[in-house]
């Protein structure tokens, strides 16, 4: 539709610094998905992990009521987040927590707040990937002031979008692919192509275990690109 | 643990008009997990549907208090429901979709309630099963009293968990096991095997495409079974 | 209607153990009317108590969506409690209270969670009659394992429902003939037959002095065979 | 306590006109509790009632949050409502409709609030009664405007708390009273002596029939004096 | 429109000890605008002011239902408070707080509860006026309980509304006035005339400096004459 | 502290077009405070201005969690929107509205979306003066599609916020100016230098009458440049 071959990402962009309060910011680009990931630290880990020694990585996503095509309600307002938000917020906590090392972190809580300024597709993967770089900006700043000495990012993390159309396999699909995709794949990886998570959800047709390996071949590839963007943003 | 093999179901029991008001009721049990499903029809789409000559299958998912080894707070009384609970609502309800011709339901909507009177793992999945029944089931009511005249199931769906523990894969795993496993699966399938839902997160260690591999093979015929179960709580 | 004298109990069972988390559980059925009781053990008193040296017993009441002839949106699903829900939680915790030495209890708090599977009238006298149960087990357990040295429980307590319908007084309504009755009154009693709480209610004719005393008179028998009833479930 | 008799009321005032705009206002004193009374009118059924042909009578009691010993959060503040507030809102609503021909009002929704400006026990025997007052003013107005042509009223209504302490039987308690009961019992009757709600709670020690006699028998000569109360405010 | 010159209040009447249980009360009267003010103190600085060893003054300011012309739904029945209630709650709070020295309070909070059982044009400038009353009458209560020794009331506060309407400046607007009014302004002042709030609204057409010059110089009149009230009724 | 004059405005930006979606869009700047401001059109008056045949501008203000030096909970988790939040978009709104004819936007509803990407003091001045523009931009979208014929905006709407620190009177506060001040206030005003809004708020000490035609007159030079801004933003 733009131009873009099957397996191509669209243009990636993690401009880091992008906000000046928070310990880790990146607005994170996936072709028109603009995404402000940022980071903060927090001297104190959650109530229930007290005794366990150890700190969290937690993570809240959330549209700006403009973001998309026709503007939605602001959940503040309603009173209530909905399931899709609390959905989203979970995986991208769950996907970063695989990324770290919970001990090193000692009695911190890290929460990485990712609020997507304009959707077009993909927002949830680069929330991750975005996310990523403002937790790892904030472990650095850490290290670097002296309050650890051991940093807790232990592998990259990150996440791109595939779709099924017809019998053809996408990646990173925008919002109008999006809608007109059959099954939808959700691939979060490590920067060594562990799977760290994978949510396929089909349309309306099921899917086979032959088109589900043609995803995860063209994710692997995906990935390794935007580890790349990663390492660059963070001067690796 | 309990003396199952690695790849064996726990019993499986689908006991249909559990409850009398439903227009389709099923107490869906997966070893010592207990879920009451019930199917409620009501003779009008969602308003967000009304232009388009269709229906509509939703589920909810709730726990009772104290269906878990120690008690939870009840979500009406925080006032608000939870992220898990948002999340394994939305998917019992897309996987039962798939299994529905909503455009043959016209302008109805089916409501699934799953509520877990007791949980020792894999509640979802049981939600899943069960909830195809319950569905069936109001769907057959609709036939017989002449509202329908054609069915609007197109196939069967059914649902099942799969962990990775060390280097071993294991179906349908019980609370315990579910909380040592180092990657969890979810997987919801047609009865022909076409894949409708593959959620799969590595609790630390990420996992590989071998290992994704396996699972779907073990999980592959562990639907096979279950959807055996359905036809025969259906009498079919 | 369904053949039954006027002062004569529907079918009562009192299903203990029903599920295998909770310190006490009960299925508590009064006819079709169908609640599922447990009493859970938390060590420790409300904050508002504790310089008082005495325990508590709570009660939350709620029903299953479907549970009812047509089905009822869920309360967390609309974010807060009816006025009945909060009515009724409120009535079982009183009542339950009046049988219980709260200072045996010491510091710790047992709540009885009632969840209506299947209502068809007397919800709120099934839940109070099967939490009964369920808290004498909790207490029964809290003995035998040593944390308890004396029972806390110091009386039977039974809840049974009447109605006036013309001049007729009548015991135990179902739904059907609840929602015809002028007056309904629900009796929590003692195995002494003491008044615990007593509520009539007027659906639209005053009762009068006389209609009182034969109801309470009725009462009385019916809370009888209940509190038969429960010491036959807990094998006494 | 205050040198009155066992089965002597407080002093009574039933101010009538206390606010301006309302259809019917009234500030009702129990002794040192006051209650504000209010009835609105719309000229609307509730939407439930739609094709009854018929109206509703409703109420609200809330408390100011210094109308107590100790300030009370306020509900708007909590973003919720208790269970006592619900209760009680519930019972005065019931109270009051059974003194209306609810046919008579038409589609109109009259909706009496009761606000507790200073509680010093029987708050909510003091809102029936004054709430009486300030929605047969309101029918009142309906009819000198020509909206009605028949009175709704068909007959008083009045409650009166009463109490047990010790072996003695107490009319209309204060708030010290209260909180020392054995017993504690709300009576709502009919100007005929017809009983609309009895709500009787043993707080500890359970109570005997011969008890709730004493009780109704006392209670029925206080209610005469207070609707007695209520004819002279109306000026009949 | 009643007779009053442009530059006269309506008659003010502050009530004190209007209530008992409040450590100060005071009914507030503007013409027909009547706001029930309590001072209710908690020997308990709040969460956040821990640390610096001073005192805290707020304000909750609330309507009920049928103040109005209209009634108004119960904010704790719609569950949540609206944005006008909010800002006049934290108007009342700011302003009162400017009369009073915070570390004389020491630990203490004083919650200003101003309550309108009558609203007519003015509700939060009668709230301010009152409420400075009911606080000056509980940090008197505070130091003859010897609690405190200084007086923490450092300055008289009062407030009172203008109103522009066509060429014409007019004080104390009552509720048509109001309506009618181009542009409308809430004044808060100390006794010594310095300004403390000052909230200007133009309703269409933008008002000018000069405009702003006669409503301050008219509202210096009106507040000196407020203060006066306050002196009166605190018996100074 | 930074170098400007008293009288001085912040580096000031509106740069439109930011997003893509929204009907005008701009981020504005004032320093390092950054507000992204959406106008959505709805083709839909609010209900309750049915039968005036006009249409409305409404506004929504909100902060992201970590635009703050230190990180606040987002509105939507907590589940209501804090007062400040509310106070700020009635603010908004109204400025806004003063500077167009609603007449003229027809049934049309315009919602002003004010972001706050970055805090850095002024983010409701920003709001306002960001807003203007693309409220602007929206209603010239609205005439060149052809959807209106006449432009509703009659007049520029700007705002600024002033402070006194000791006796020095300032421009366009940074956030450590404003925590600093004495005396705080905020200014709409039209591009002829009449006031739409003016809200002073000592924070301590009373300001004087002097004080506050000091301000006006600064204020009024700031307004005059921002004015300027949105002129050249809009290309005129």
């Amino acid at each position: 539709m733009d131009g873009r071959k099957h397996d191509e990402l669209r243009p990636i962009s993690l401009e880091v610094d992008f906000t000046k309060w928070a310990e880790g910011s990146v607005l994170a680009a996936y072709g028109d998905t603009r995404v402000l990931c940022t980071a903060s630290v927090e001297d104190r880990a959650p109530a229930w992990l007290k005794e366990q020694q150890q700190g969290w990585v937690t993570a809240e996503y959330s549209m700006l009521p403009r973001a998309t095509e026709t503007r939605s309600a602001r959940e503040a307002v309603r009173g209530k987040m909905g399931g899709r938000t609390h959905e989203i917020s979970r995986l991208i906590g769950r996907s970063l927590r695989a990324g770290v090392d919970l001990k090193a972190l000692q009695d911190r809580t890290i929460t990485i707040d990712c609020d997507v300024l304009q959707a077009d597709g993909g927002t949830r993967t680069a929330s991750i990937t975005g996310g990523f770089v403002a937790l790892a900006l904030a472990c650095r700043r850490l290290i670097k002031s002296g309050a650890l000495r051991r940093d807790p990012i232990r592998r990259f993390v990150a996440a791109v979008s595939l779709g099924i159309i017809g019998d053809e396999v996408l990646l990173d699909l925008d919002f109008h692919e999006d809608r007109d995709a059959d099954a939808d794949v959700n691939l979060v990886m490590t920067g060594e192509g562990g799977i760290i998570e994978l949510q396929g959800t089909a349309e309306g047709t099921p899917f086979s275990k032959a088109h589900l390996d043609r995803l995860l071949e063209m994710g692997r590839v995906g990935i390794d690109t935007l580890v790349q963007a990663q390492r660059n943003a963070l001067g690796l």
